[in-house]
């Protein structure tokens, strides 16, 4: 069976689409299946559904228990972690950078370095100096690229999540079937691998 | 350094307290670590976290989600399954044996029995009748383990997962430590086993 592609659906304000984001690529090409970022606005998506707040935004013993978890992750797999000063963190800007960058081959290295802006550095991602910055750092011409960023094709991927069933982020889609969570990277990636 | 016991917090209710309660004591037994069987009635935890339903019963993309993830969980571990007619199951009478059991070798062989009456043959577990075959089942005297397992201990128990900062099941506490969710038992045995 030929492999399949795998979707990464995250957003840039998810904590666990950050420890997702930053092992997808290495662990999809070792099983030779292509990842196809798919960058969307949970916020919307939730709201939808009727829960208009983060799990870690909302308080009390959940969201407690979710900030330990991914801290503790990080930790596990020597990833940098700074629990976020701001959060969620408005990356409108970067969501459409990343969207438009899905067809070219640095799209992981822009979503891993938005990423890290957020969840390592504690540095705003909403201006489009900060995803200015970003960019010069993985070697694209800022303004280039966020001159080619401005396609309205973002509220249509968020709806094309809405559609598929996504429901919170990261979910992987594989041929149709849904995997959410970081967790479940692996056995989607069996799916995809076929 | 010698192992800590693993906490298991579980409902007779939640599909995904089936999934751990299957594998913890094997798994444990592996690793030379000690499984605590804390049955709590994970309704009113819930209910006092502003969460009085199920998110398995409250429909939409993530129930669907949450169902299937359960079923193709159990067709990959070779476990049976059957989505319960009736969800969630009162099973307040079980909760209490399994209470009184919890200090009794047959703690686990009991509620796996519970277990699969609900998720592998759709039965109900919540009549006195139902946890008497369950009781013969495993060779335990039905009528003098009833009448044991009335002592007043089952509010206390889910008061304490409260104290805990338990909020769903299963639950796994390690040395103060919680580990939600069936997906966490392996990182929750490696930290009991030290």
């Amino acid at each position: 069976v030929p492999a399949q592609p795998l979707a990464f659906w995250f957003d840039f304000g998810s904590p666990y689409s950050y420890l997702a984001a930053m092992r997808v690529e290495g662990l999809a090409a070792a099983r030779g299946v292509r990842v196809d970022w798919r960058p969307f606005l949970l916020g919307p998506v939730m709201a939808a559904l009727g829960a208009p707040v983060s799990p870690f935004a909302a308080g009390g013993p959940k969201a407690d228990y979710l900030w330990h978890d991914v801290a503790r992750t990080c930790a596990r797999r020597g990833l940098g972690w700074t629990r976020p000063s701001q959060f969620p963190r408005d990356a409108v800007l970067a969501h459409r950078v990343a969207l438009h960058a899905a067809d070219q081959p640095w799209a992981g290295d822009f979503c891993r370095a938005v990423m890290v802006r957020n969840f390592v550095e504690d540095r705003e991602i909403g201006s489009r100096d900060a995803v200015a910055v970003v960019l010069a750092s993985i070697g694209q011409a800022p303004d280039a690229v966020l001159d080619a960023s401005t396609a309205p094709g973002l509220r249509a991927r968020t709806d094309e999540a809405r559609r598929l069933g996504v429901f919170g982020a990261p979910t992987f889609v594989v041929g149709g079937e849904l995997f959410w969570g970081d967790d479940r990277l692996d056995d989607a990636l069996v799916a995809a691998a076929g």
